[in-house]
């Protein structure tokens, strides 16, 4: 197999995620088809030709691919809904949940005929929904690969088939470290920008705003993020987030005993570490 | 006056904050000067045409305005110089200084012919230096004016004029209150960002950087600042960096709590009031 030309994909959730995925894959694959609650949604899809039908849950067993493109909480909802369906055929099931050791968890209890692995694209928007869909959302962004115990040499080699007709670079993380990373780059910020918010919005001064400049916005852009979304996170990843969240509040600490101290060079020591730190990030990136 | 094209104006310090204001003075003013401790910098300023000449601090007696565009510590050290300088012309001096109750106090010890007032213009680049500097580094930027008790009103008139010939907008603020706003405008912003930044690179794992994207990117830029500028400004804002440091952390030891509970009604709830706080900060700012 050398690409996806002769495979079926059913997409669960046409989303920003999943209506993105829809464009990327466009003319790629054999035939695609899309899952949707919403009839909203659903006829929207239809209408702008994301897929080429919308099915019933129970009939994505039909494809070789079915992609879970849902929040956590739905995908471990859907993955429920898959174990009481039966094939005679074996069908590989992908998710792009945002955590991934209960999603994992779950794809493990799934009947022999699923062949699962775990998947998250690391990229995201403020906006949602399939009206912002771009097939370009996944391009040169970090795609996690997760594989299970049970996970076969076709499934992987499929799933990365998906990542690379995409534009996307994969990497392979075992579930509880991908979740240990992403708590700490993805969830820790998101929670630190709620923080900083409410920090100023203490003051109860409608001045705060108007100083606040370009910093501020980007320090708290994450403070807008979609709230189910985020909760649905949060919760689902609730250990590693504590950690973190405690590692953090451990670096404050000492940074008040640095300013409190008074003492430019110790001070600036801990910051030099934290710039040089983040230069990794910088570099572990294809520049623009 | 209408307009500063009757005025002499000296700049002290042609980095980016001075090199940037001597471009967006150009022409509108009667004959513009710097002084700059570093030769390199001098002979810079001078190629590029930001200033018809350098002279030396005491020489600045001379203009109608002094803009001290240095970093905080630079300015208490100018304040401190120019004490020992006379005129028996009245001088208006002005600073571009990121905190302002020191350096107003500073101003209020200035002999009887200077005519101070407090400056701080909101904006700020991940670059320095004259050679970064743009004439449209203050537009449509918030800019706060700080009077003394002894600031006249002419003092105060040839500030919003200044203000107004950049393009930024001004806003009157009492130095305390200045520091105190921009402490969860600006500094904590700073701090949070290397905290989270510090959170990652505890797990020494190359991995840890791949899996980082745009969202880590945003809350982490400001860890990048100039380290010089930013011992300078914390330790210059200490109470209020050590007040907001402090306010944050209850947040993170609520937000900790809320996920521990796992009641996603109650943490949504938190997340919530950040959001729609932050829109105040949208709101405050022109749209692009």
């Amino acid at each position: 197999m050398q690409d996806l030309s002769g495979c079926d994909v059913t997409i669960v959730g046409l989303g920003l995620m999943g209506g993105s995925l829809a464009l990327a894959l466009a003319g790629k694959v054999r035939r695609l088809k899309g899952v949707e609650a919403s009839r909203e949604a659903a006829s929207l899809a239809l209408e702008m030709g994301l897929v080429d039908a919308i099915i019933g849950l129970d009939e994505s067993v039909e494809s070789d691919l079915i992609v879970l493109a849902a929040p956590a909480g739905a995908i471990l909802t859907c993955l429920q809904a898959l174990g009481g369906v039966s094939s005679n055929r074996q069908v590989v099931v992908m998710d792009l949940g945002s955590t991934k050791a209960r999603i994992c968890a779950a794809m493990e209890t799934l009947p022999p005929f699923f062949d699962p692995i775990g998947g998250h694209p690391m990229c995201g928007r403020e906006v949602s929904g399939a009206a912002n869909a771009d097939a370009d959302l996944f391009r040169d962004k970090t795609f996690v690969l997760s594989r299970l115990n049970r996970t076969s040499e076709y499934a992987e080699r499929l799933a990365l088939l998906l990542v690379e007709a995409i534009g996307a670079r994969p990497i392979a993380l075992a579930p509880d470290l991908h979740d240990r990373l992403v708590a700490r780059s993805s969830h820790l910020p998101y929670l630190s920008s709620v923080g900083v918010v409410l920090t100023g919005d203490d003051l109860q001064d409608e001045r705060f705003w108007q100083v606040a400049a370009s910093g501020f916005r980007d320090t708290t852009r994450l403070a807008g993020s979609d709230l189910t979304m985020m909760v649905d996170i949060l919760l689902s990843n609730q250990a590693e987030v504590l950690q973190s969240l405690a590692d953090l509040q451990a670096h404050l600490v000492e940074l008040s005993e640095l300013v409190s101290a008074g003492d430019p060079a110790a001070l600036r020591e801990m910051l030099v570490r934290a710039r040089d730190s983040r230069q990794n990030y910088l570099n572990a990136k294809p520049q623009p």
